[in-house]
């Protein structure tokens, strides 16, 4: 067999055909092999049209229909299903050959076999790739970790079959070993903050405007063409107008009211913890998708009192709508603003070099999170490399102070309505927190001294102070 | 040697050496080793006359004083050193001797260990011990894990030594493997949110009623002559009514504003993540800490606008003082809720048979959440064991009852004053979606379906269900 193909692609499921397919229709040749060659034969079969395919039916085949350096991707489960694909692979290649990780490996595993890979001369490329099914076959967003070496390589391949926006691919080299992974992760977690703000605001158009889905569905539509203007939002209208063709009821009330998860919110607040950076609006949204299915804790709250909800007129609706499109973008800004952090702090801890303002520019196409707000946060980047937040940009700093009132206001009718808001009111508490002139923290700093010597820092001079509580007097120096 | 000891304490640390001495003083005969020989003859010198020490200078003279089966209390720092000292003892000693790890491990650790060990015939006692250096001299909060075997034996002891209250032992058997040191674990996620709620209201009490740091102590004082009546509460009056004796200022005012913080509140949110457990109160805590000393951001955000905060008169002042002690005691009811609720799911998920009313019960007393409030959950899990939550007892649901307008008010004034109030708001959402009949989980399920196929629940009937998108009918069963 030659070695004619560019790439190579094993694990067939949906993902991987659908990237297999996209790499065929953008002009490469990709050889293709599944543990069950009957996979493979299919995607020939059924796809064979759209490009060049080698179909192969065993490791070796695969490992020589690939032009070297070898550039294999598997896109299989992760963990123990790409270990073990990992295993089976590697001794097959040769120094300077490329191992891609396409899946949604956890960025810590990713560490640990690009560390392991590389002992061996071979490149582990650990890559997020966000956009599902939809996006793995018209363009993807596509967050490269590994050597920058193997991005010169694979690099040009990645940016072809990306998703593009404004002529520039959604493709980039985000950093060495696990940096695309880690990527790839927070994108989810911000997923998560942006889709919990979003059913906030639909809760709050519901229980205090009084709109019923069809209206809420036009006012995010109408939302849509503005600054919110998002691919959640658009589906959020979709799906807010969808009536359930059995029942005549709007969609959203024939669904069970309790939200999956496949863990990569989790992963997120979990890394977050570890690098003590405080990434709250994602936290409560991925809280709030375990509390909707608790269904024994539902039922022992259910029926206690809430907040009173007097009708409000039309214009009293259409004012408070205005407000919640405030509080919405505010909120969204400042859970986006968790999510840079986050990644500056990781880049930090692991010594990455990552450009802030690619991973914005990639995420504008191909991704679930995909949003004309993310070309302003590549410019702000853009223009300030090393922005520490994004409301140290000018145009977002007004916009948060023109938000001010109705921000306020939403997350204040919230409470006395009874509407759960967990992360408008925790995106509320991040920004009073982070702006405070003096934080409560001093007083814990006390109370910990207190019970445990844990010592506090002064404002007036440098050192570790202990109090003697039982007798205080002048407070010890201990270090 | 006579081996004439009742238990042995390796690791002779302030914790450890309090704890021996506790033991000593309270008539057991204890062996005690140090790594280095000097810590051991400092405590018989030092201590000697409080009661019966064997001192050891090497491993096997510490185990050949020991009373069969044995009992071997190690002390020493978390993890590796952990793992080291289990190594050491664990081929000197014979099936049916016990292994107490009386530090603060992670439970999982604790799990591990326990079977390495059981598979050897020996007992590994996972064991909490709560209460800082004072608590292990004079008598601390104990929680037990391992075997109910082994319980039997160090029952007694433990019951002896801790803290008493109302005739009643501070010490009990949680569950088997790691169920003590997972329960020491919530303890101090517990203690984490307690601690966040105090500040916020001393904040709340300082920013929006006006008042002086002296003037908040007695208030606290006050408080703590009531249903709020706690450790916790008594020394933050304790710590805001101190004045620094070099500057003549409050002593929270000379403090640096950066909260520490030593894992256990991280490993609590971690592991509740895991578990879907929602902890919320706790979460925004260990994140407040996180955010208090993240300085580069404060940096940033500092000087961008807040809420306006009217003066408020005299009795305006005392009317929102007594609306924040509703919301103070409101949300700690719910933050304790949370944590009792972790406890019960991870019982459900490690097999563990937990008693929540002893939980309560050993609270009360020796550790630093200690609290009269702790006697009412015990008394409540007593009248119903099966108890999914506190607000499911008569008197703690009349209370929250009564705290809803204060509650609410106080949490809308946070929000339109600009105090951040990351813990109360928490502990309001979380009521406030639990007691909901629908929640916006719904949407957040269409989303989901729409965008990645995750299929969703109708509420008509079972199944999982599906709808394309593009062309929206009938959904599609999908299992």
């Amino acid at each position: 067999m030659n070695a004619s193909a560019a790439i190579g692609v094993t694990g067939l499921g949906v993902m991987g055909r659908n990237l297999a397919r996209n790499f065929a229709r953008n002009g490469y040749t990709v050889a293709v092999h599944n543990r069950s060659a009957g996979r493979t034969h299919a995607l020939v079969e059924e796809f064979g049209h759209e490009g060049a395919f080698v179909p192969a039916e065993s490791p070796a085949e695969f490992v020589a229909a690939l032009e070297r350096p070898r550039r294999l991707m598997i896109m299989v489960q992760a963990g123990a299903a790409t270990d073990a694909v990992i295993g089976e692979f590697a001794p097959l290649l040769d120094a300077g050959d490329m191992i891609i990780d396409a899946g949604n490996a956890h960025y810590a595993d990713t560490r640990r076999r690009e560390a392991a890979l590389r002992e061996r001369g071979l490149h582990f490329v650990g890559t997020g790739v966000s956009g599902g099914e939809e996006g793995a076959l018209h363009g993807p967003s596509i967050m490269v970790g590994g050597s920058a070496e193997s991005y010169a390589v694979l690099g040009p391949m990645f940016e072809k079959v990306s998703a593009q926006v404004d002529g520039e691919p959604c493709a980039a080299y985000i950093g060495s070993d696990g940096a695309g992974h880690f990527v790839k992760m927070v994108h989810n977690g911000i997923e998560y903050a942006d889709m919990q703000l979003i059913a906030e605001a639909y809760d709050l158009l519901r229980q205090v405007a009084g709109y019923t889905p069809g209206e809420i569905a036009d006012v995010f539509r109408r939302w849509n063409e503005g600054r919110l203007g998002s691919y959640l939002v658009e589906i959020t209208a979709e799906v807010l107008a969808h009536v359930d063709a059995e029942t005549g009821a709007p969609f959203v009330d024939v669904v069970v009211d309790a939200a999956g998860q496949k863990g990569t919110g989790r992963w997120t607040v979990q890394t977050a913890l570890d690098l003590a950076s405080p990434v709250t609006a994602i936290a409560q949204a991925t809280f709030a998708r375990a509390a909707s299915g608790q269904s024994e804790l539902r039922a022992a709250y259910a029926g206690l009192p809430g907040g009173t909800r007097p009708k409000l007129s039309r214009t009293e609706a259409e004012r408070f709508a205005s407000q919640v499109e405030h509080a919405l973008y505010a909120s969204k800004v400042i859970a986006y603003d968790q999510g840079w952090k986050m990644i500056q702090d990781a880049a930090a801890e692991y010594g990455w070099k990552i450009d802030l303002g690619t991973v914005a520019r990639i995420w504008r196409g191909g991704c679930i999170i995909r949003a004309s707000f993310l070309d302003r946060i590549r410019a702000a980047y853009a223009a300030d490399r090393d922005l520490v937040s994004l409301l140290g940009e000018m145009e977002f700093a007004m916009e948060i102070t023109d938000a001010q009132v109705p921000w306020r206001e939403t997350v204040s009718s919230a409470a006395r309505r009874g509407v759960p808001v967990p992360a408008f009111s925790a995106a509320l508490a991040h920004y009073d927190t982070l702006r405070a002139g003096r934080l409560p923290a001093a007083l814990l700093q006390g109370q910990r001294d207190y019970f445990g010597a844990h010592t506090y820092g002064r404002t007036d001079r440098p050192g570790a102070f202990h109090t003697h509580w039982a007798a205080p007097g002048r407070p010890e120096t201990t270090a």
